[in-house]
Parts: C-alpha cells; structure tokens; sequence
C-alpha cells in the first residue's frame, strides 16, 4: 500500500511542502541554465502530447520525481520558450527572481482578498503599490488614492478594457434614460490595437457595427489621427449613433506606435467620452523621464493601464488600472450580497476590490508587484527600460563596433534591409527590401521562418499600412548584446541563403 | 555604490534565483508551521498598513531580508488566515504542496499560451487535463475533447459565466435578427447564487430588470423550484421577452442548496435558453461516487463549470468549464489579429484558447492542476473530500466519543443548537435557538462576533427565508478532527457567555 494509505495523506505538510518546494526550484534554477539549449519555438506537431500522456488521470498518487521527469520529457520540448534570451517574438513576458518571489509568496499565502475585511494587507498594499506606480509614472494626483482617485490590479489589458467600458455604458445609458440606447452607443481605438478593445466591447454589448477602428497610416508614422477621429464620431452623430468610449494606445502591438493623447483628450472631451489610455506595453518605459512625454495629456484621462508582466520584471499577470472616479467602475460592477455583508464594508471606511473587476476571488497579486519594485529599486527598473532600448537601437542602426565582423552591420545600415516603422521603444519593426515591392511579403515571410525553424531565435511579424515586416521585440529579461549580434547574423545568413536559393 | 551599480544588475541570475527562492520557502515553511499561532481573522483596522509602508517606491534596491522582515512584520498581521485550520468562513480556498508545485512551475517557466503555437504544451496539456477532470466527474463524452465538446480553464466562475452568457446573448442576438433585441433577453439563477450570475449578465449588457433571482425556501431546502421558474419563465414571454440562460447551481454558496438538475434541464429545453450548471464548491465533491448523482441531468446542460482551487487542493486561481459547443464560445470571444497569424491556426487542426475566455494573454494553470491530480491521484482527491464531509458530519451531529469532554456534544445534539439548512457537503449551517425568534439575528450576529474576535477560528454568516445563521464551511487543507472540535468547544464557551451576561 505504501504512499498509497489515505492515513498518512498530509498534503500540506510542512516539511514535504519545503523539500518539495526546493525541489522545483532547483529545476527551474537548471532550466533557466539551460534555456539557450532548447528552440526558442517549438518544434511538436498539434496533438504530439496526448501520444505522450495517458487520457485519463491516475488513480493512485505519482511521486513528484515522475512528475518532473513527464516535464522535462514532455513539456518543455512542446514549449515556446518565453524566457529564452533569443526570444524575441510578440512582447517579452519578463519574469524575474523578484516577480517569481512574490509569486510564490502570493500563492504559499493563498488569501483571496475579494474585500477589506477578507484579508486587509491584500486590498491595503494593493492600494498602497497602485499609488506607488502611479507616482514613478508621474500620473497626475487625481488618479492616486493619495489624491482623488484610485487604482486596481487587473490581470490583463483586456479585463481593465471590460471594466471601463461597462462603467462608461451604464454612466451612458443612465444618461440617455433607458437601456434599450445600448444599440446606440459607439467606441473607438486605433486601428493598430483592435482587436483587445474590439473583444472587449463585443463583450460588453457594444453592437459589432458600432465599432471604429481608426485607419492609421504611414503619414502619422501610425498614430491614430484626430482628424480621422473626429471625422468618423462626426458621422456616427449625424447616423444618430453615441460616442461612448475611446481607446488612446502608447505603444500599440503591431508596431509600438504612439497615439497623441493630448489631441484624442480634447476631442474626447467635446463628445463627452469616455477616454482610456492603453499602455500595456510602453507604459513601464514611461517610468523613466525621456519617455513620459509619452503620456503627456494623460491628466485628461478618465482611465489608464499599463502591463507590469510586459515590460516590468513582473511574471504573469499583472495590469494596473488607474481611474480618476473609481465611483464610476464601482456602480457597474457592485453586486450585494448577504455573505459578504461585514461591518468594515458598511462604514465606507475601507474599498472592497471585488468591485472593481470583473471575478469576486482575486489573488494577493500587490505583493509581487511590491516586491519587484522594492527588490530593483527605481534605478534599477529604469536602467532594465534603457538597456532594452540601447539593445534595440544597437540592432537597429548603431554602427560595427568591430570591422572584423562584417555581418554586424545593423539594419538601418544595411542596403538589403529598412526600418519599416521608426521605433520609438525597444521594439524594431524591419524588413528585407524586395526587388519587386509585390514579392514583399512573401521575402520576408520566408525569412521569418527561416529564423524561426532554425530554433536560435523567434520573432513575429506584423502588416501596416500593407507592409509585411518582422517584428523584433527586444526586452526578454535574460537577453544580453550578443543575443541582439546574434540575432542580427541570424537573420544575415537566412536572407543569405534565400538570396543564394 | 554597491549593489546601486546597474552593471551588476541581473534580474534573473539563476543562481541568486536558486538561493533567494530556497529563503522565501523556508518563509512559507514557517508560516505554515506557525500559523495557528495567528488570531485568524486578522485584527487590524483601517488604513493600518500606510502607516507601516513608505508612500513611494524606493529608488535604490532593497534586500530581500529586509521585505522578508516587512512581510512578516507588517504583511502578516494584516492577513486573515485562509490557510489556517481554524478558517471556516466563506468557501475554503485550498493550497496544497502540489498546487504550489505547479504554481511556481507555472511562474518560472512564464510562457504565454494564446494561441497554439505560442507555446503548444500549454494548450495541449489544458486539453487533457481538462478531459482528465471530465472524466473524473463522469461527464458525458458530449463535454470532452475525446467525445464532441471540449473545456477550459479560467480564472473564475464569474468569467465562466460572463463567457457562456456573451455566446448565448450572440446566438439568441442571431436568432432573433437584430441586437435591439439585447433589452429583452433575460437571464434566471436561483436566489441564493444570484450575485455572481447577477453581475455577469449586467457586464454583457443584459438590462438590469431582466434578471430573475428564483425565490428559493425552506420546503425545498432552498434548491431552485422548478414550478417558480416555469412561472417566471411564463410571464416573462406574456411580457414579450425572451428567456435567455438558466444557471443551475450544485452547491450554492450561501447554504450549499442544490438545484433540481434534471427537472430544470427539462424546463430550458423547452424554452431554447442555454443552461449553466455551476458547480464552483461541490463540482469536487462529485469525483465521489456518492455524490455524483447531484450531478444527473448535466448531460442535458449546455456547459458546467467547477472550481478546484475551492476544495480541490489547487492554489488561487483555477476554474475549470466544460461546453458541448465550444464553438459558440469561439464565435462570440474570437478576433482576429494580424500579429497573431499563423499557420497552425489557420490549418484548423489546434485549438487558441485565447477565444475562449476573456483575456489575450493566459497563464500556463493546466500545469498546476495536472501536478494537483497526479501527486494525489483520484484516490487521495477523493480520501480529502471524504474527510472533510466527515468532519461536517461529526460537527453537526456526531454522538460524543469521550464522555468527560461534556461540551462536546455538536450542533444537532445540543439543545442550544439546531441546524438551519440540511447539510450536504462539507457545509454546516447552524444557529443558536433563540428564546424570541425576534432575536435570533441579534444573537447570532454577537455569537459569531465573539468567536471570530477571539481569533481563535473565522466563520461567516448567510442568512436563507429571513434566517440569519452561522456558516462552518469545513475543508481548509489543515483542517484536522481536533480543529473542528475545538471549534465546537468555542462556540459553546462564547455562547455560555453570552447566556450569562
């Protein structure tokens, strides 16, 4: 019978809990060794790991040994690896010794703060590190509970979009006195980030056809225009049609293009929308001062939120969301109920999270991002912004710094190679030159794969104004400059080979 | 300078990693070693921690030592003890060793599972662990990958249900030609579950008068009544509404009520709504043969949903859901987005969770809960329900076992006491007998005050028919027979003070 004898079942026993514990770590401590071994992009084919696994559970317990031995063997071959140095695809997902601490701590605690009273250091350092943030982005006062108004965490962009989104609704049709206007009512963002804001307003009841996604273009280097803007809310108010919600994006996804928030903010303001500012991405860079300009005109705002677990040494999930009146999010998403009725919350002397997100259970999220902070310090975060983008402008026009390597010439300088978007982050967006401009696509597609089947490096593409090009998102915690040299050779010898093909 | 100097910085240096995290679960060791040191309900009031905390970020970095220090000094206090043994209130939220296992599996390993081919063992692994989970609640093939449906994990039952109430809205929405039809669709829970379900179908746009909270009573221990729906189903069509979705509930969180599956199963069909079965708190206790039968009728559900990291021994946050059309899910979450193009998708031949569930980005839980069943087994997963249910049992009325210890007598037995809602789970809804039923919520308002000032265990309340009770939800991982007793032990010692004075 052995371990299989429920008496000596512990599953929380202290000293199994440690030992165990160590256990992993030590595993993870070997994968982040080894991590430049595997291919960045899996190479499994769909359905490689039901032939691996059994396709029912087991009924008898398995030691942790045989666990780790399936992941080794199973997972890792079938993972994309995220935290390779070498990746470079999508945005990175930074994890860090910080951010991996306060992980563990969140879950060794395993509090649900869904209000005050349920576990008050979860909903009071989670205040206190949303004002924290708020601060070394400069926000204006009236976003911080030290000021007039308040922020949240979030686990990603998209529940922070919902959550907004349904408070500017009910504030709309509270407005135009009767639901039956919800038809009515139009939201907008930047044709380069739809598909986050176009999820999020599908969802919430927004009618498909009430959503604009604004054509950007070369000529705004992809920003979203006011004038584009103004025009398309003009129309739908002439359509008899309401403008609810806009979608200002500081660093979009495709191409890491910044809308001018000061300009969409007096629009937004004439209409009386509601404005959100989505900087999921590039909004960690703001924290250091040559960026915030960036986020100038913020203070218009109604709502903003960046993606700590992006760019900040947060692993996953982490969203912050700030909003001038919280009151607003709150009359959307609060719900009574007699089980969680406490006398905390009926003084009013205390916030209760659970209504200002979409779940009731929420996860003591604040320490890690708390952690991170305090164990970097500011310094040291803006100094892992700066490296990234002193990388991204190495690999995107800086010169050789050694003649003997030929290969090293860099992008911008390279005559079978052009910047297609002018970067403003640690994000490079470039293609091969094609001959012909119709081969275009197909050049660079196939020699993104190129890159990409080779297992040293994996990056993504993106499609603006028509032009295919390969994105470089530079910035995985653990890449280095001779993961950036390298990928540069890289793709070298892969448009090489299809040159020479 | 010191550690000040950036060039030093190395955020995820596999060796300080190592060291710093084996410190952080020597911290965990010790909390858990300690924690029924703590009162359990924490005691701090208001606005305790920014007197402790700094009210910005730190800008050179901090040793670990040093927010260790801060944790244990000004984080603990202000926890209310989830993990403890004595914390009977709300649902238990279990940790578990293997559950953290897979949390920091989860966290180290730090990909991002959209779609396929962003990291496909974490897509494939979700798939079969899901189907594992099925198969172990005896779902029928019509919910598995392996038969003609297929399951998810998300975060939250509240996110199960808004996703299943967007692809009901879309495909009534379809039904009916034109989204002006969105203010007549109305949604129908029963009243003891209503908060959850209330604020999802408010999120997607649902008016809020449309939505139905069943009355529930005491003549059919508060399960929905399948004639009150029917009638309010009845009038709503005379109204000229439509009836859009019906949430059964298996296990309610107020009193641990089970709706009639298989008659309200009956009733949806007739009227062409889709029909959620939420089983978030007892699901788990279904993988037990002697429970299953709660679950009869879900063959004839549109989707089911359960959470594990309520007493499954999964740490925060997993739920896992289950639909026989996984494609209506898919047609109302999907977008598309150039940057996430590729081949794999457009083959048709895997699955992009990102279209079922609320969010893009997405951790890796299908590890978490993969280490959860396959460190226990079914047998130990079930050995732990069982225990549980047992010690509810013993709680609520099992005859004294040592005749010298006069106050353990438990509720049923104590003429002081007597039980409000039936138990079926590991639940105990009890109350003290007042004199003048006037006084029986004043009474047991001071009762359950008194115990959870003592800090010596942490209840909460529900009230059911204007009854006001005490709720001892019995199921912390810790939780041993001699926890319960004491818990009845302090109840008696409270409630003998409150007869004297």
């Amino acid at each position: 019978m052995g371990s299989f004898f429920p008496s000596s079942f512990a599953p929380l026993d202290p000293q199994s809990f440690s030992d165990e514990s160590k256990a992993v770590i030590d595993f993870i401590e070997e994968y982040y060794r080894n991590i430049e071994k595997y291919p960045v992009q899996s190479r499994v084919q769909p359905g490689y790991l039901s032939e691996k696994l059994p396709d029912s559970a087991p009924y008898g317990p398995e030691s942790l040994e045989d666990i780790l031995k399936d992941v080794s063997e199973s997972i890792l071959p079938g993972l994309t690896h995220w935290q390779s140095p070498n990746f470079f695809a999508y945005f990175q997902a930074n994890a860090s010794t910080a951010g991996f601490l306060g992980e563990m701590l969140c879950s060794g605690l395993n509090v649900v703060g869904f209000n005050w009273i349920s576990s008050p250091a979860a909903t009071e350092l989670e205040s206190i590190v949303v004002d924290w943030m708020g601060k070394m982005l400069k926000l204006p006062s009236s976003f911080l509970f030290s000021g007039t108004g308040g922020g949240v965490l979030h686990g990603s962009t998209c529940e922070a979009v919902v959550c907004t989104l349904a408070a500017a609704r009910d504030k709309a049709l509270e407005r135009l006195g009767g639901d039956e206007n919800i038809t009515k009512l139009v939201v907008y963002a930047s044709g380069q980030t739809h598909f986050t804001v176009q999820k999020a307003a599908k969802l919430i009841g927004i009618t498909k056809s009430n959503f604009r996604a604004i054509t950007t273009s070369f000529s705004t280097k992809f920003a979203q225009s006011p004038e584009n803007l103004r025009a398309a809310i003009e129309e739908d108010i002439k359509a008899g049609l309401v403008p609810l919600y806009l979608c200002g994006t500081v660093g979009t996804t495709s191409c890491g293009a910044v809308d001018p928030i000061n300009e969409l903010a007096n629009i937004y303001r004439e209409y009386k929308m509601w404005f959100h500012v989505d900087a999921a991405y590039a909004g960690s860079a703001c924290t250091c001062p040559e960026f915030r300009p960036y986020l100038d005109g913020v203070e218009l705002a109604d709502s903003i939120s960046l993606n700590p677990h992006k760019w900040f040494l947060t692993n996953m999930d982490c969203c912050c969301l700030w909003l001038k009146q919280p009151k607003f999010l709150v009359d959307s998403l609060s719900t009574d109920s007699e089980i969680l009725r406490n006398s905390a919350s009926e003084s009013h002397s205390v916030l209760d999270y659970k209504d200002w997100q979409i779940a009731l259970s929420r996860q003591f999220k604040a320490l890690k991002l708390w952690i991170v902070i305090r164990k970097h310090g500011l310094t040291n975060l803006m100094y892992h912004i700066r490296s990234d983008v002193s990388m991204a402008k190495r690999f995107e026009h800086i010169k050789d710094t050694n003649p003997t390597q030929s290969l090293i010439a860099m992008v911008a300088k390279d005559h079978d190679f052009e910047i297609v978007v002018p970067r403003k982050f640690a994000l490079v967006c470039f293609r091969m030159k094609p001959e012909i401009e119709s081969k275009g696509t197909e050049l660079n597609r196939e020699l993104l794969n190129a890159v990409n089947s080779s297992g040293r490096a994996f990056m993504t593409h993106g499609v603006v104004g028509g032009t295919f090009y390969i994105r470089a998102a530079i910035g995985a915690t653990l890449t280095e400059e001779h993961h950036v040299d390298d990928l540069w050779k890289l793709i070298k010898e892969k448009a090489q080979n299809l040159f020479l093909n």
